[in-house]
């Protein structure tokens, strides 16, 4: 089997489980609305997106001989905490759209506009998006326990969930402090990058597909860790460089909304006087305009930035493919799809 | 043992126990803001508090027989779990103070004040103390997971508390429509104590300690689900007729928060026009005066509201009684104990 097939096969199976979650979980609450939070929280949920940690799970329970269907869902959990983590961080960016349609907190804004609830929608919005994310971070906890693996397996993976999701709750508060601190260093930015991408993307799905097999996770890390900081070092390459057809979203977001990427930390850093101003006019200006993002990008090229970055994710991605050429698995197609897995994550913003 | 001494002997013990959690956890952080993070999240945690949830889940172990200290830590758990509620719980009431200091969202947002971090200091403060609030529900998973307990008993256990968070969640979500929706109904008010306060507060922890304890959790139900609720109406009694010292907050800020309590319902609906009138105009009203809280309260008494409560709150205290008087423990002391909790949850806020 190649990435594709494999992608094509368990992406809608994944989305089945999830779908049966939900159907169950609607007949549980027996209170009108209660299950339209639920409806909310599903129809989010299956919105789309590529599945990615739910089959990174998947690959790494196969790859160490792991069988059966069971693995399905818990690879769906996945996709579950992806909810919790999605809902929050829509109401912390202030964001209204979520592929395309309404994010959790704007439903609700709405739905108190429309029936002209008292108080303010906006809090209301963001109040029953709080409890909603809430919600599905428990539903994920929910489902994997609900999976008949042999309980110390599970009980190992609970950990492990219960690992990721710190972490990456570490990640989001050090992305926060990105865009208020003017201290905020390539060090702090790759920390970021290990906690909140690495670690909750590519190392923690594939370490609870291993685990739930019966592995120990650990050798692992040297073939995520590096492959999910570069799979970040380059979404933000794709953000600053990228046409809009390709990233999904305005050319000029990552500086309006004043990411501090490493190719900004470093153009910063090495700039002239001159232009660390241009950057810092654009830089959070959400009204930054399409000659000041040219004139980002030139300073960026100039100082030797973007080689910079691009070179780091090559060594990163290298490193990376070298610790999955040692990785002692159980099958050789396994350790293909893993390959042309992190060619993809890495060619492609997801 | 009595309940004081039962209280006077593990309050401190589980306190201990937070503590130990917050220095194994700040040793694993190797970053400031993380750093600072975990110390908010402790130092919030440790402001104080009756621990109730913590002590019933230590009486919901010990009256089925179970031994050892182990449960101490498992029973510090639900106060992590409280820390995050009441995390949550202050953003969405856009409260400043918990306890007579800073809510954690206004700690964050008087950071950025401080530190004239660029951006709006109100949302960064939310976003930083939604986080926090995250990081505390995982802590408590993680925290249960430590434990050594058997693990068909700890797996139930998990899977407890995830119904119990779940639940809570409910309750929160009702919580916030009784706020808005005009056809809020007595039995929607009475789901919504049974979801928020009486599962989360006192059911929920009993059978946390039986199912650790080796037991089936059930039959505690037909206790704590009637004690739970009429705590709550008892609550709700006191917010509107108790003196500030006692309730430990205005005495007008259940009426401004426009709290839709089983007082107000029955008032609503019992009241004529006037009636109705003068009620409306207090209820939600933020700049409400003690003229028209008195008002409020003759309008209750008067329409026998008052009695309605204080009458279903007497029944559920009873139908408890005598459930607990029926409930096969290893443990008479633990019994009496239990009737003793129930009235001092009853008799009094906590």
């Amino acid at each position: 089997m190649d990435l594709k097939s494999f992608m094509a096969e368990y992406k809608e199976k994944v989305e089945e489980e999830l779908r049966k979650f939900f159907i169950a979980k609607k007949k549980e609450v027996n209170n009108e609305l209660l299950l339209r939070a639920v409806e909310t929280i599903e129809e989010y949920t299956l919105r789309g997106g590529k599945r990615i940690r739910a089959l990174l799970m998947l690959i790494g329970y196969r790859m160490y001989g792991g069988e059966g269907d069971e693995i399905i869902k818990a690879a769906a959990s996945l996709e579950l905490v992806q909810s919790y983590f999605l809902i929050h961080d829509d109401i912390m960016d202030e964001s209204k759209l979520r592929r395309g349609k309404n994010t959790v907190h704007k439903i609700y804004e709405e739905e108190h506009l429309h029936n002209g609830y008292p108080g303010n929608p906006q809090r209301f919005g963001e109040n029953a998006a709080i409890i909603a994310g809430d919600l599905a971070n428990i539903y994920a906890f929910e489902m994997l326990s609900n999976t008949t693996f042999p309980l110390e397996r599970k009980e190992k993976a609970m950990r492990e969930l219960e690992r990721i999701m710190e972490y990456t709750g570490y990640g989001q508060l050090i992305d926060i402090y990105s865009g208020v601190l003017n201290t905020f260093s390539e060090n702090d930015l790759l920390l970021l990058h290990e906690y909140k991408t690495a670690n909750y993307t590519i190392y923690g799905p594939l370490a609870l597909g291993a685990i739930l097999a019966g592995n120990e996770p650990m050798a692992i890390r040297d073939f995520a860790i590096p492959i999910g900081i570069a799979f970040q070092l380059q979404d933000d390459i794709l953000g600053l460089f990228g046409d809009e057809a390709k990233i999904g979203k305005p050319v000029t977001s990552d500086l309006a909304e004043g990411k501090k990427t490493l190719l900004i930390i470093k153009a910063l850093e090495r700039g002239n006087e001159n232009q660390r101003k241009v950057i810092g006019a654009a830089l959070g200006n959400p009204a930054v305009t399409l000659q000041q993002l040219q004139e980002v990008r030139d300073i960026v090229k100039k100082t030797g930035s973007l080689e910079y970055s691009q070179a780091l994710a090559a060594e990163l991605v290298n490193k990376g493919k070298s610790a999955l050429a040692k990785l002692e698995i159980s099958s050789e197609e396994y350790r293909r799809i893993l390959e042309d897995m992190a060619e993809y994550i890495i060619r492609r913003t997801m």
